[in-house]
């Protein structure tokens, strides 16, 4: 893309409001736009982190047979109401909205209810399990506050992915899966060496359940964690029986901040037994069906991301998600012709600042962009046949021969 | 994808309220959920038609130089007080809510204020014009009735694009530049020739916008239209001075019904005037930026094209948006192993039907289902070394020789 032809712009201020640092520097840096507290436009470069995050989790959970569908926002309360998550006491973040034809509806915060109420027209015998069914969709949630940018919005982007099983085990077995396909897409997302498996409370059907925590300094989770971090607990477990239960002791733990990017369910009965998901097993006994689910924060892992990595020149995106992989100045009328050269063998990986501006001005921009690579040719660099590469995450600059640039990066 | 390890199946019965042919078809063949009237959730394979159908539109606005985003639902009410639509005398289809922290948020039924609005922050001098931005996104209409399956949704994906431009003449210029685009569309989604560009009225601004109406026995719209279908009009605008303004006589028109799957909008000053979206021109003076707005309606544009081409047996889908190119069948030991080896050759490209069922029942399915080509693999098809091909459209049947099977399609 050439900023000439992109309404994205690098800004000198985020809003006044703009408290975090992922939202200010998101904002600045011209990758979403704040309309309320909790919640943002995704602008072009946003929108493309975005697609490179779900295309990573798409290929980990379509690796595993999972099913991607597509849900509705909009929620009849019979079957929140069934599983008794209608009320206020049960979810206390519910965005409410009067239908013109009569009734109430609910802007699904989560969608276990509607999933389970639609596999009953899918499932009906032990031959349709197992099967696991996700989706990415907006979620929309009544915060009180929401002042830590796109790390808690009132309405987000979520993958949810929903399992459902003939037994315990056939659920154990795939829960396992998850948490290593988890691991490879934490991994690929850059974050893998600070994001680790939390143990959290479990609700009534399972002791725990587990998070996957980004330690992170603005993260609003407390987690405690032992020397190797081999054992990592959410405060709401950090107790005696826990660690007993684990075979730890108290004293050798820390403390840290960290941000829930996913979490994952044992969900067994609790929402296929008040909603009546059954099926007939195989010797013609009718069975409620085992359930799990598995939720990981789209949006809000692009925000752990940016907030993690950024230093005082901008944000540092992974190669992986990254909008764009180099980020492309001329310098001087040779050094001009070969960039164009070089952005026309690869317009969909270059961010080509095309624009009549100072080098100076394109290099900080480059750098509050957060782009992986920047490549610069020059009459300077031109004279010697080369090219310079400068990478963001180190700063660490170096020459490559211009024939080399063209053919192999 | 083998059907065994979907869950997709396709279902005797629609819902008893589900009486649009649309909704009932699209459900049977396991495209489609109900959750409510208008409200539905799209299964796998109803998302890939969507994603077929959003692809194809985004090649051709992407060639135009338009920039995706993607905004948020929940609306503030400021700029839709501006331009007087907070009001339900102007907008009365509104999904209002009360937000957790004080006051009123709305869904979006369209995005002219919130992306106005966001583009003051990126519009400034002439240099940041013409440009133009488009989302898929869900609105949501709160409609009083919605019979229509998914025609008609309180919950739709639409692409909205909106231009923005320093002059008439260049909104004009970008405006013919989207007609032509759009016939690209139409055209490229098998509707080209039953859909037409209709006068309708213009409001304020401009004398006409224009539909982009599909003449379908369930539209919900009347147009009438002349002999050789040059000029359409919608029944807001066929009257004695319309048609003289088009030089066109009454006597010559007929009636008949349509679906309106987009409208285009030369909106002026209708929104930036309000909303104070100005710009510095060339010689420093402060100038409204002209805009225009170009709706089509993705999930409506599916149901008419389910409901425009479907016959006793069920969909039929063209072949550029169908979410598999062929439906494979084996027959027989011989047939089953070919038909495995062909499925492993194009996975993505194959609905296989590898359940053990009857072939009457799969060639059933196969029909319900709408996929373009049937690829039947038969011991005695292999007796010479062929497999039979039935395209859904015609019902007609050929046979190719395997190694032509294997290489060729």
């Amino acid at each position: 893309m050439r900023l000439t032809k992109t309404f994205i712009k690098t800004l000198r201020d985020a809003p006044k409001d703009e408290t975090a640092t992922n939202g200010a520097l998101l904002t600045r840096a011209g990758y979403i736009h704040k309309e309320l507290a909790g919640v943002y436009d995704y602008l072009p470069l946003g929108l493309k982190v975005i697609e490179n995050i779900k295309s990573i989790i798409r290929e980990e959970l379509n690796a595993l047979g999972c099913e991607e569908v597509s849900m509705a926002a909009l929620q009849n309360p019979e079957p929140w109401e069934a599983t008794g998550r209608w009320l206020s006491e049960k979810i206390d973040i519910w965005f409410k909205t009067e239908v013109s034809s009569g009734g109430e509806l609910g802007l699904a915060p989560t969608h276990e209810e509607p999933m389970v109420n639609m596999l009953k027209t899918y499932i009906s015998s032990y031959k349709d399990l197992p099967l696991y069914v996700y989706q990415f969709q907006n979620k929309f949630r009544n915060e009180l506050r929401a002042k830590s940018g796109i790390l808690r919005g009132r309405e987000f982007l979520m993958k949810d992915l929903y399992s459902f099983h003939t037994s315990e085990e056939d659920l154990d077995r795939f829960y396992a899966e998850v948490e290593k396909a988890y691991g490879r897409i934490f991994a690929r997302l850059g974050i893998g060496d600070c994001t680790y498996e939390a143990f959290a409370s479990g609700g009534i059907f399972s002791k725990y359940s587990h998070e996957y925590q980004t330690f992170l300094p603005v993260g609003e989770d407390t987690v405690y964690y032992n020397n190797d971090r081999s054992v990592v607990l959410n405060k709401e477990v950090y107790n005696d029986e826990v660690l007993a239960d684990l075979g730890a002791s108290k004293e050798k733990f820390e403390e840290t901040t960290a941000a829930e990017v996913g979490n994952i369910f044992k969900l067994k009965f609790k929402y296929s037994e008040p909603l009546g998901l059954k099926y007939i097993d195989e010797s013609n006994e009718q069975k409620t069906v085992y359930m799990g689910c598995y939720g990981l924060g789209v949006s809000r892992v692009m925000g752990v991301i940016a907030e993690k990595f950024a230093d005082d020149k901008g944000l540092v995106w992974p190669d992986t998600i990254a909008p764009y992989k180099y980020y492309l100045v001329g310098i001087g009328e040779k050094g001009t012709d070969a960039a164009e050269k070089f952005y026309k063998t690869r317009e969909n990986e270059v961010l080509y600042d095309d624009r009549d501006k100072r080098p100076g001005e394109k290099f900080a921009d480059a750098e509050l962009m957060g782009i992986p690579l920047r490549v610069v040719i020059s009459d300077k660099t031109l004279a010697d046949d080369e090219a310079e590469i400068t990478e963001r995450k180190t700063g660490k600059s170096w020459r490559v021969k211009i024939d080399e640039l063209m053919q192999k990066f």
